[in-house]
This record gives C-alpha cells, structure tokens and sequence, in this order.
C-alpha cells in the first residue's frame, strides 16, 4: 500500500517530460559494444577544439580551494564580465549554465495564469520552464524555420508576461536582423520582459547580426543571456549569465541558488572569456566546418538550412530517426530533432575536420543503404 | 519612465531575502586590507583537510573532456552511489549541491496553498524554498535548541505536503533518536512527505546516532538528502543527492535541469565515495577539533550547544554581532546566526587543530577588550 506520489506533484510537473540530452559517447560505446575512442560525438553543440590550456591553467590553479565554498557572489566572474562588456556589476546574474539562468527567469516572473510566448522550433528549455512552473505556453508558428517575430508580438496578451527569443535560434540556427528585432520591441509593452537568448552569437561574425548587449540601455524589459558552454568550450563545468536591467538581475539573484555556479566554473571563465585566440580558432574551424558540411550535404543532394551556430539542420526528406540510428551504429552520434517538431531533420554539430567528414561518411553510408 | 520589474515577480519572490553565506576569504582581505593567507575561515563548515588526492587524480583524469557537456543522468556517480548504500538507481536524484536537491521537492511538491513544516533554528535554505514557491512556512518552536518532533508531528495539517527535518541540525548541531523519528514517521500521514537532511551525518559516529537510509523501504515517504560538500570535502564543485521512493524520484529528475551536475563534480564525487581513508580522516580530526573547541570555550567560561556536526554554537551571552566584527578584524571568520533567531550565537566550524587554536586565542582578545 502506497500512495501515488506523482499526483503529489504540481500539475505542470506532473505533465512534464525532462530535456533529452545528446546521447553521450560512453553511453553509446556500452549499448553497441564500441571502443569510445572511435566515436565521433556532433550532438551537443560542444567545442570540437578541445579545452584552452589558459583555462586548463586557471583550473589547477582553483583545485587547492576544492573543499571550500565557490564565492557566492561571483565577484571576480563579474567583474571579468563588466570589464569586457562594459556593464555594472549590478545587471549581471550568474547562471549553472543559461540552462539555469533561463530556469531562474521562468520561476521568477512565470506563474499560473501568466502566458509565456516562444516560437515553434525553439528551444525546448523554454517550453519546459514554462511547464514546470504551471504557466501557459504560447508557441507562435515558425516563418521558414525561424521566428516570425511580427506574429509573437501579435501573440502578446495582457496575461503574457515573458517571451522567449533566440537569436541564432537552436536547432535551426536561423536568425532576425536589428531592424526585425527592433520593430518587434517597440511593440512589445514594456511591462512584458523579452528574453534574447544568445548562446550561440559568438559564432556570427562580429558585425553581421545584431548584438543583444547594444540594447540593454534602451530597452528596459530586455533580458540577454548567454553562455560560456559553446564558443568559449566550459559546457562541462556550466556556466552562464544574463545581462538586464538591475531590478531584473536583483529578482533574479533572490531565487538564485547562492553557490549555484562551482569554483572551478568561476575560475575557468575568467580565464576563457580573457582568451581571445581561442575565440577566434573556435569561430575560424566553425566557418571551416560549416562549408564543409554545406558542401559535403550538397554533394548527397541533401536540403539544409542556413544555419549562423555551430550546427546545421538536415532534411532527409522522409523520417530521419532510421537515419538517426543508422548513424550510430556507424558510430556516430547525431541529434534528432523529432522532438522540435522537425521529423526529417538531424541536427549535426559542426566538429573537427575529421569529424565533419566521418559524419559525412558514415551519412552516405546509411543513404546507400 | 521605466517599469517596476520587481511588482511583476511572483509574490513570494517579491519578499525574498537571499541566503546569507559565509564570508570569503577574498572578501574580508579586500575590506580590511588583510593578507589573505592570514585569514582564517571557520564560517561555512568547510573540510579543513583539503582536497583528497584521489579527488584531485579524478578531476586531473576529467580535464580533457571539459569541452563536452556532463553526462546529464551522472551514470557513473549513481552507480557508484548505489554499490557503495545499495541502492537502486532509480532511487537516486542528484543536485548542484544538496541545497539543488532541497529546492528541487520544494519546486515539485509546494505550490501556494500548501504548508511546509519546518523547525525554528533549522536551515535557512527551507524557508527560502518555501517562499520562492509561494507555500506557506510553518516554523515550529525548538526544544533545547532542536526539533521538537512530536510539536512538528503535530503541526501537520490537511494542507501540509512537505516536512523539512535535518539531523544534525544546522546551525545548532542537535540531533534526534532512532525512537523519536519513528514516533514522528508514525504519526506523519503517508501523503506528507518528510525530507530528513542527513548533510552533516558523516560526522556521527556510525552507530551512535539513525541512519536514514536504514528507513527508505520502511517510509515511501521519506526523502534522505545527502551532500559531499562536507565530510567529502566536494563544497566548491557542488554535489548533493537524494534518495527517495522511485516515484518521488522520477517527479524530481522531471524538474532537474538536464545538466544540473557539473563534470568534474561527477568525477570527483566516485572517487570521493571510494577514498575511505580521507573519510576517516575528516571524521577523526573532526572529532579532535571538536573536543579541542569545547576545552577552550569552557576554559572562556562559555556556552555552547553540544554538537554532532562539524560545528559548534557558541552562546556569547549577549548580542553576539560585535564580537563577530572583533573576531573580523583580528582575520578570523565565523559565522553570526541572528538571522536564525539566536542573536547570541556565533556558529565556529571546526577546523585545523592551528586554526581552531587561532580562533580560540582571537575570541579571548575581543572578550577581554
């Protein structure tokens, strides 16, 4: 005799299906019998480079201090934050990655009764906050697998009280332009807050899009988030961090856990975000790889769409999921995307060299089939 | 003409006050011009050993792999947590530390409308949970410094979905007896659900004192949290975890972000598990330091509450805050507990048997002044 906990539960939670991850490699090598070594991970949006050895350094430098507290504060992170980016200490809020910041965003301003608009093809993070803290999700109809932003400010009720935008938009890497952005924020109400999610910007090249940060001033109700886990290579420790106005930061920073971002992580990003040669070698194999895949993609007559992340979305023109798992067996893992609404399309995270063309390999391999 | 973000953030988040951390090290060296390695830090129950080797050779092992995200269902951690207290894994949640896993039932299980029971001079992380979801605390007097159980018992009402019990209590460091756990698990309906935080139970010695895993097949609604951010010595990688009724589990793991448990934390936390030796280490200069503090104090003609943690609660007999602002300036740290209605504490962890000598000698000099 038993009770039945799940009905316990919130009635979001209880209608809540958990993010589904990339499958990671050790997970793959036990369930296929393979050597870990031979498989070729373009899942995740993860840093092909490898770590910088500027912050491989900061990190031993952090370990005698392992059985301390991090700094709850996260002083010197955000003072590495504001000297690069030119903003005060007080519109910063630290994140367990912007996965974390996105979260502390929903469960501060999102309720029952509160209305919460994103786009179809978005990040599935927004739709599970959303849930989690028993709002109502808005997803607005994509525009040519983007966002159509004229359509989500139309989506705007007086019970909306967050939007959720991303620029360039993962899994589909699209993105809107400043005249776009800025038409849409006039017509958002300012009492409404609109989250720019920008985790994958550094890999636009600079001057070619819009930058959430030239915003910040003129746009009160604007929330930036970006991440440390893609461009700058530390999704392993997870770290991200929103810039807003400083009232926003300051409610944010009440449901923050107080040592929700680890030592090492605190460590490790000073030193990244001071590591400009990483940066650019991280933007320059992207490009590279990113002709790579459009070029090798064409050669299969496959359709793609243009993509300004580290990963491009592929159509397979049928159910991509025999694909999907032809891939692995190949050794090579791939995220479906099924779950976006995107049934013939495979995610593929641009990688080394190498790796770009085992997958592309292995793809014409499972085509011929 | 800007908007007032913070009326926009739900109610209970509207009157939150942050958890109040210990103060760093860095911290207190900036404002009084200190030099850093003078200070000593006995203000957040820290392990005072240091990082264990094995720890330090699992996280040097983990350093290549910082560019890919952690295995977001921490496989290895939870396997290595069930060999080791023979657990199924599906009983298992792990969290960014154990405040992570704390905040995580209260996000699934409270909701406005719901009671939580707590104690008074009990971890301020259960309040704030409450309030950042909107349930409503119920706080229940102390008895001799500790949890009045059958009070708590009694304290449950038909809107009563979560009690919060810790044993040892932090900041006091007062325990309860396998009898009067019992008594209060008979007493608390099936559909309540109890959280015994066992986060300094590493420190009893075993034996001496319940165990809550011995009571997880007995209780379906019992939750034991656990951390190794102390006996472990894990505080600045963050770990904490779970272990409950593989329902309740499965409710939790829907709200967990995805990566909520950094790499390295994962891989340091299987070594950690497997380093008996560093274990009995903390736990045998613990016991030094403790008995080491309390000579001492007796010898200043002090109170204190008798301890079970990793910790001791000195009665100043009067407002104990000056005395901590003393202890400040002569470079050591402790921590003021007058935000856990004991304005006449100071909380000491206990440290190196030189610190805890440093700490002794710095509070006779400010009782003399």
């Amino acid at each position: 005799m038993s009770c039945d906990f799940l009905s316990l539960a919130l009635p979001g939670v209880q209608k809540l299906s958990p993010y589904v991850p990339g499958k990671p490699v050790e997970e793959l090598a036990r369930e296929f019998g393979l050597d870990p070594a031979s498989i070729v991970k373009l899942a995740s949006n993860e840093n092909p480079l490898g770590p910088a050895p500027s912050v491989l350094q900061a990190v031993q430098r952090a370990l005698p201090e392992l059985t301390r507290y991090p700094d709850g504060n996260g002083f010197t992170l955000k003072q590495a934050l504001s000297e690069r980016f030119g903003f005060e200490l007080s519109r910063i809020t630290l994140g367990n990655g912007s996965n974390d910041v996105l979260e502390l965003i929903g469960r501060a301003f999102a309720m029952p009764g509160v209305e919460v608009v994103f786009s179809q093809h978005a990040f599935a993070v927004y739709p599970i906050v959303t849930q989690a803290v028993g709002a109502t999700a808005v997803q607005v109809p994509a525009r040519n697998w983007g966002h159509d932003l004229p359509a989500m400010a139309a989506a705007i009720t007086p019970a909306t009280r967050l939007v959720f935008i991303a620029n360039p938009n993962n899994p589909t890497g699209t993105w809107f332009e400043r005249a776009e952005f800025e038409a849409f924020m006039a017509s958002v109400p300012e009492h409404v807050l609109v989250v720019l999610d920008e985790a994958y910007t550094e890999y636009v090249e600079p001057g070619e899009a819009l930058n959430g940060f030239d915003y910040i001033e003129r746009y009160p109700n604007l929330i930036v988030c970006r991440t440390l886990s893609k461009a700058y290579g530390l999704a392993a420790l997870r770290v991200g961090y929103c810039i807003s106005h400083p009232q926003v930061a300051d409610v944010l920073n009440r449901v923050r856990q107080p040592f929700n971002v680890n030592s090492l992580a605190l460590a490790a990003s000073v030193a990244a975000l001071a590591d400009e040669s990483y940066l650019a070698e991280s933007r320059q194999l992207n490009r590279d790889g990113m002709r790579q895949l459009e070029q090798g993609l064409n050669e299969l007559g496959l359709q793609w769409i243009p993509s300004r992340g580290n990963f491009i979305a592929v159509d397979l023109g049928r159910d991509a999921g025999p694909v999907y798992q032809g891939l692995l067996r190949a050794g090579v893992i791939v995220r479906p995307v099924a779950g976006y609404e995107m049934p013939n399309h495979l995610r593929v995270s641009i990688g080394l060299r190498e790796e770009n063309q085992r997958f592309l390999e292995a793809l014409a391999g499972v085509l011929a089939q």
